[in-house]
């Protein structure tokens, strides 16, 4: 593949390029040993609004903002998360019910052996669904904490038939145009058992659901040393992929800023789903978002960076040449394969990326820009009447 | 639940309990970096017959013998095996084709990218289901090793097609009675990608394969820390789990002794396995093998210490009181659930085992009584005209 | 070795078997997405002694509790410890800092780059030796969180370098008779890279911290797979072990109960000890302590469920036939070996648990005689006006 | 820094910069499942010879051989490897006994509860010291496979007494000039537990044995998810480094080629490196090696492809800009250190490498160029009548 013919996937990939950002990623997180307040943190959904579209602006690759119902919907209202949005110039992404919070979910929500206790999360779930559907959400996400820490504390089975029945009358309440995306996760902050510990129950409690259920890879929930990009390419043959959280790690869930750790990983994961969308001819309807945890970095400035590095990884994935790695493969040319993927991974995309954020009237640097933006300062100054939680361990 | 109750369901458990023995169990194995020959391995089938009747004769629990077609059977011949079979009191149990050793399998079997490999695999497959049928074995048993060294060096997703068609094919070709039993396995001997990494692709392809096929769990072929009792309740769950190839590990596929490392674990297992059994009331149809590999123990003892060991993990799950467990899971008493099911694991069943054997007339301690019985040095003295052929992994 | 010598030598190891109670064990314990408060959980300091004198009353063999100086000796004042130790039948036992929460830690403590908050760590390192003065602990231990999120942003050499010169000072600040323990772990709360990541950077640092310091060895503090007993075997032969937190894990440190996911280990670790302590002919001086995060158990059942499985494991390694094992570990019989190993595993010791208990007055069943007491409902019937701080996620 | 500063340091690095080729990596190897044969691969010395050279020949970076005494010099003669090695441009470079293949080693070698087995470890260290000797080799490296498979059948800290032993005898006869490297390795061949596990333990050894005995780090020696850079930096603090076998790896000892999995990660390792010579102002006296398995590349392609990946990688480390990312570093901005980092990541140094190549008369693309150079087709020829001998790993 010529080098310019690469080049102009790569803008067109850029161009059609979105990641969600979840009104979380701006909040004061932590261990559980203990949040790091940070004085810029946002506090209330407009705050969140305001940080994100400021990612937004200087990116122009994250038009949308997941929101938590419990922590950003609290009292059911969808009026002013849709005010704020369009203040902002921003979509709500994703909605998420919150099952994993509150006491009564200590032995899990949908899976949990006490009726009211399902009822109450299923309740929770539906009322997510009427909420995405008043603020046009295509998107309802669950990931659910269930799970057991003991050996003999569960009936693993009994816990599965109750998910597959909630799934189903989460699927039934769908308004037209939505879908449910499972997740799965293999432990945490269960420990001995999760009720969705991986792709594969994911695939069968989506199937179970209904049509319109997908699974949803988080990039930190896996085993050590699996391969998440084998697990994406099973997924696009089973049309049952519906999108990602993308984070890195080193170990377990470290909700680490996107390809700070290994970014060869993601841009793997992109490639697999670009040869995809390549044969098919189409695009493969993922949602990319961002669930992260930046307890140390600045937050927006986190974004920022994760949103860039996205983007470049995702334009050396496009520049890969598909057609010639095919034909390597099918001869059983490794090296030449292998050379093939990786000549696409060196390539420097950076001047590629700044020429299309020049194009569209967005700043060349984003994270210096922001800077000098004195936004942080501002934010930071607005908000010190805040005062933090102080969550401790024990 | 009465201790006296516990202990006739132990007895009714050890009743039915069998396991069966690798013939490659008995031989020379090792590891890369070598072989450490052992004067009494077996080196011929009727070798491999005659020491696996040792364990039999001793233990009572074992009298199927597992054989890998490349190995065993090298002509196609069914006969002599059958005799051998009939000699030694035994059965032939899982017919194995060998997919992985031959230099066509480079790069894969069933999933390779050339077709004439591909069909040489098949063919392989067919054989194997045609002994099976001459030797009445019910279980044909696909472990693949394909995969890949390197990122990019597979089209994943077109390696699982082929992996489809190729299935299909053989449960095509099944004889009436036979089962096909599809192992995962997620690294080794390919690094990169293993083709069927995990129980989902299992168990997809097995559905997609046909209805006579089924999952095999090798209790070595997971990720540090999964779960493997769950997964074997999602398969009872799903009606899709075969039976087990047990060993154990502490980091990779080590294939040491049943038991060795965390007994606790193929006790719960075991007790996955009885409590679906004693809510359906009825047999599961699991096949239980043994799948290790005694580089340094001598060969016949660890089979004999590893059947008794099941056995004594087998008759502990017998003992757990299911009805109490079912009680305290219902009301979300953990350490009630916990205690019930640790109680179970501490009780010493060994004097139970010993009554078990004394009443079929076999020998109280199996161990001694082989040691006594000057076998193994006579088998020594008899092969030491075996110079260690060291070519193969068996 | 005769059963009765055996039952002798467990009998023995029963009578000096003490274990640690942490104080923050009967406090609300959380993961990062929340806590689940339970009605009797302990809140004042008052209330954790009493709580840990029902553990000591009803098995006889944790007559010590941990305390964090932070939280449970907030005013730097020792007296009210002293006197609710004298009251409820107590010792204070390790003294630990709390080096994690306070937001000037976000990037470390003893290794942090900014002079003022290595000086206010070290300060409160000192406070706590002279805390310990007065309470007449023994033991100050040290688990430090410092550690870096993302690769780049920390000098490690350097880091390395400034824990040196605090823990000689915290070294040089020892009172007679006590002792520095220094704690490591892998990862979490810092992902990228833990400051004392392994036992083997915590021996140095030790090392080099003076004499009187040694390594404390958490069982949930390592890599999957890892081989604890041989870190220990190792730390026991360079005189530098120190003692233990003990829980269990499945994949991180997940800070469940002693034994309940792999029994096996905890037994192999305290063999390792008996082991050495044989040899030498006297006490290894090491300190055993829990630290446990009861977030689903009943915290003080989930504590008498500890006490007593460290002590039945404790004393099924004191019945291992050491002399036999080490005649058939020279003539390299394994089998031999393992059995020697595995047949004190196997045997009941609950009997002789119970045994010892009854001879010293202690209820025969503590758990039992715990739920009758009644003492966890007065606890939460008194506790009822604790609101839970409901720490959220973010 | 300026791009231009940032290349002359990089041209510096390349012109410094030497990686060390395996004797065994031009040979057939496999897992335990089977070798397969490659037509061109090397069966003699001075195929070996041979093939290296044309490594060096087109990079300019491998002038070194590194050999194991069993494979390569097997009647304990020096001469005909020294005349090879003048022969074809080359040194030898390390020098390896072997001590896991023969069946004395079963239970070990040096740790080995046999006098007599130890006593012959002993004399092959000597031996391969006085090879050494003569070969001029400065270098004698030392994996052990000492271990044991199951709990109980070793007494750990027994056998670690007799390694101290022996490796001061070794020590003790090492030639001047020499150095004694001592490798750890978590598992494997050795699975429930290996006698120099972790870096730890090789250092404590090394440190035993004498000043003139460092610790090597092989990059797929450790645990998933252990910070192999952070170990690096700790064995440069304490003076113990000696250097490195590199390789790749998704799980465990996968021994892929360098870069092929985790780029970053060697990156890392580099910039660890760098960071300390700058510091000091001197080489930190390393020996890079490479350790890896070509079972399905062909063989000197898969070296080029490793000399050239590791060049690149020396090269973009050594365009970091340290003095800026110190400062980052004091003043904790996390995101500039980090990117500072990156940055030098993704800048593209392969045209460096061109122009530093042609500057030196050597081909601008080494793949291009021995695959035009005939070199595999006429070795193939040459070495048909070579059978596959199978019997050992290498």
């Amino acid at each position: 593949m010529k080098p310019k013919l690469a080049d102009e996937r790569a803008l067109a990939a850029l161009e059609r390029f979105e990641i969600e950002l979840p009104s979380w990623g701006f909040a004061d997180t932590g261990t559980r040993f203990g949040k790091y307040p940070q004085p810029a943190a946002a506090h209330t959904l407009e705050e969140k609004f305001a940080d994100a579209a400021q990612v937004h602006r200087f990116t122009g690759c994250c038009p949308r903002l997941a929101l938590h119902v419990l922590w950003d919907l609290p009292g059911g209202d969808a009026r002013s998360a849709r005010e704020l949005a369009e203040r902002h110039g921003l979509r709500v992404g994703s909605l998420h019910p919150n099952l994993f919070q509150e006491p009564e979910y200590k032995h899990g929500s949908l899976a949990n052996e006490l009726e009211p206790v399902r009822e109450k999360a299923l309740a929770q779930v539906r009322e997510t669904i009427r909420l995405a559907g008043e603020l046009q959400c295509e998107e309802i996400s669950l990931w659910l904490a269930d799970g057991s820490n003991y050996p003999g504390t569960a009936d693993i089975r009994a816990r599965r038939r109750r998910l597959e029945t909630a799934l189903q009358a989460a699927h039934a309440a769908l308004q037209p145009g939505q879908r449910l995306l499972v997740e799965y996760k293999p432990f945490e902050p269960a420990f001995y058992h999760t009720d969705i510990a991986d792709w594969g129950m994911a695939l069968l409690l989506a199937r179970a659901a209904g049509p319109r259920a997908r699974v949803l890879v988080d990039t930190g929930h896996h085993y050590s040393g699996q391969n998440i990009e084998q697990i994406v390419a099973w997924l696009l043959h089973e049309d049952m992929l519906g999108g990602f959280h993308f984070n890195d790690r080193r170990y377990a869930d470290d909700d680490l800023t996107l390809g700070s750790i290994d970014p060869y990983q993601i841009f793997r994961i992109f490639a697999e789903i670009q040869a995809y969308e390549a044969e098919r001819g189409l695009a493969a309807g993922l949602s990319y978002m961002i669930d992260q945890s930046h307890n140390l970095k600045p937050k927006i400035e986190a974004m920022l960076q994760t949103a860039m590095r996205a983007q470049e990884l995702w334009a050396k994935a496009a520049r890969v040449d598909y057609a010639a790695l095919a034909e390597h493969r099918a001869a059983q040319r490794l090296i030449e394969a292998e050379e093939t993927l990786q000549t696409a991974f060196w390539d420097d995309v950076r001047p590629l990326s700044r020429q299309w954020r020049e194009a569209r009237g967005l700043p060349a640097d984003p994270l210096a820009a922001f800077r000098a933006s004195g936004y942080a300062e501002l934010a930071a100054a607005a908000r010190k009447h805040h005062h933090a939680s102080g969550a401790s361990y024990a």
